[in-house]
């Protein structure tokens, strides 16, 4: 019998963990509570309405159609038996496997105050992305609707939590959506008058880039019409605003991109996990006590050369093929070899025709390296028809600032 | 100071309303309570994944944005004050005018059975086209996991209740979508075993036709796969299936497209009411003893040469642009038209390369009355981008079968 492959979640790790298996001679199950893989870099742009959910997000299935030896189910594992080596579906059916590849990722941490979730929306699914987006335009729509100049100010102040990758780009976006794509649209406000505030606790934006390209973002997002307030972190949270040390920010909207922590599956391995709640795994990422144990992507802890592997695509899609090919050479009795990051670069996008990257250790800033940034996203964005409708979607919103996918939807409402 | 005119609702009357007042010496309001406006023709398209939303909504708001005379409120009216002249909404604001276009259109009529409506969503807005599609993959995907034959087949059993042209057009995609574009996909079935029943109570599908033309969409509707059923009204709807006369269906996804109820508005206007709460209007489009007040689109109850008008958007569209005009006469003195219907044809689409038609008297089937159809469609469709993403979307699914926005997303799911 061809040993059975489960592989728990269809992000950028688990999907290329299937794919690396393709033609070997194992019997793989691709397991996802969602129905669709999402390129994540790119999430932030269906928040601000410039691209819609399915230009960035594919059917799992679909992707794996023509892998014979693969099937795909939409179902939820709430935990995993290591003893019986089954992984159990929420449904509480019971899937039996001779490797198992964990890749469930992670979700948005609020260190402790779960209670600023609902004020605050993350961004790592569709869905969060839809709801971003909703309260976002919704704000301007009250604003409209407000004659008090000071809840129209609330309404009109946006504060995104986090000076990472995904809160300037996100932050970057607003500022264009307000600045550009609304103009004219509004009778009793100018959308441009609204206020962008960008929260790092930490002493610059975008700590994992070099100081140099931190300051010329820092810049770009100013020149962008961005306050950014680095230095303070954020100590409340509710649905009137935010509290940055002594001062408050008084805002209807307010977006979280601060903070990860990893999927609550890496707690039922039973072994140890760090302060986010990550997986510590071998140097070959199975788990200690069971070399048939991989855990990869966002929900790995790695080491490697004294720093902590960064929760990016590159790492996750290196990860999920390590482990795929270590279990296809354990089938034939090869050892695993110890997994090793190649890091090519990391980048971030900030407006139009701007962004900060470094790629192959060269730093790269300003218009080369949003051609850079450009090129890569298309490059490996999942399936042609999404090529070219990411393509002619920038294109059009290059030349004309305007925005596509602008619609505020009621879940439930189907009235 | 210039008359206020207020236009409820933004679908396609209110919105060609509003248009038509663009050069006139009067302050318009448009109000809705969804920021955009729907090509409702299309929204079958969106219910089987071949478009995504936004293709086929765009922003009222962003419509009207270079129309100075005009501001656009999202907001919902919940009630005429016509004495106050004003219309109250839901916040209890109050909205003052001169001149009134009523234009809230049709909602889902169950026939009393409102307990169907949760067994049977309808197909009015992007919210009920998403729902639809959401239960469609899903049920797909719920029958990849289960191996009891029987639950099987009732998961892979879809009924469209309701043979005129949207049910007709939706059971049409669905085969399409079972048949083809799922094919190679599931491994423990055949997506094109699932079955397709279109029920409709008349002698006929498509009784808007002339018979001719409803024998041939019945043969291409056999063609594609589905199984037509007619001269049986639906007797039953609850979770596992539907009662047809004597006979009961087992099936887990019911879709209702048989009968349309007026929007409560217009009850609040104290005037004549037919059997569907359609307005019983005046010659002009007005309502008896108030000349400044006007009910058009799927709301109004016309009659012409002895026959209602039907619910379609070129109808909706004239009476908008009707109102307009009178108002616009009106406040230089001049008294109200009668309206009059002008039918440029009506026509429904079967699958791929075929349609039926009626274009200036003139009956066309197959690929000439499909080629009408699509030309039509795209010539409609409100924006640049809508026009080339949808010509690029038909023109990929007719070379490839796929189907773009397959997403199933969970609403409120935030985690």
């Amino acid at each position: 019998m061809r040993p059975r492959v489960v592989i728990v979640g269809g992000g950028f790790a688990g999907l290329h963990a299937a794919k690396t298996l393709r033609s070997e001679q194992v019997d793989v199950t691709l397991i996802d509570r969602r129905n669709h893989h999402v390129f994540q870099p790119l999430l932030y742009q269906v928040a601000t309405a410039g691209l819609s959910a399915i230009d960035i997000a594919e059917p799992i299935r679909r992707i794996l159609r023509k892998q014979k030896n693969t099937s795909v189910q939409l179902a939820e594992v709430v935990s995993i038996d290591l003893v019986a080596r089954c992984v159990v579906l929420s449904t509480g059916d019971r899937v039996k496997y001779d490797y198992l590849i964990v890749a469930t990722g992670a979700a948005d941490s609020y260190f402790g105050h779960e209670d600023w979730e609902r004020h605050a929306p993350g961004l790592k699914s569709i869905e969060d992305a839809l709801e971003v987006r909703r309260r976002v335009l919704f704000a301007f729509e009250q604003a409209e609707l407000n004659d008090d100049p000071e809840q129209r100010r609330a309404l009109l102040t946006f504060v995104v939590v986090g000076g990472g990758p995904t809160g300037a780009e996100l932050a970057g976006a607003l500022a264009e959506l307000a600045r550009h794509t609304l103009v004219d649209e509004f009778r009793r406000f100018h959308p441009g008058d609204a206020r962008i505030v960008l929260v790092e606790a930490g002493d610059r934006v975008l700590p994992g880039f070099p100081p140099g390209l931190s300051v010329r973002a820092l810049r770009q997002l100013e020149r962008l019409g961005v306050e950014v307030r680095t230095g303070t972190p954020v100590t409340e949270v509710d649905g009137d605003g935010i509290r940055l040390g002594e001062r408050r920010i008084a805002c209807r909207t307010v977006l979280w991109a601060a903070g990860v922590a990893a999927s609550r599956l890496g707690s039922s391995l039973g072994v140890e996990l760090d302060r986010s709640g990550r997986v510590k795994v071998n140097a070959d990422l199975t788990i200690a006590g069971h070399p048939e144990v991989f855990v990869v992507g966002d929900l790995a802890h790695v080491v490697q050369d004294g720093k902590q592997l960064p929760g990016v695509a590159p790492a996750a899609i290196q990860m999920g093929r390590h482990a795929a090919e270590s279990i296809a050479g354990s089938s034939r009795g090869e050892p695993a070899p110890p997994f090793r990051y190649v890091d090519r670069g990391t980048m971030a996008t900030l407006g139009r025709s701007s962004a900060i990257a470094v790629i192959r250790g060269a730093r790269l800033w300003g218009l080369p390296a949003w051609l850079a940034w450009l090129f890569i996203h298309i490059l490996f964005l999942i399936g042609f028809r999404n090529r070219v409708v990411v393509l002619f979607e920038w294109a059009r919103s290059y030349l004309t600032y305007s925005r596509s996918a602008r619609l505020i939807l009621y879940p439930g409402d189907s009235d």
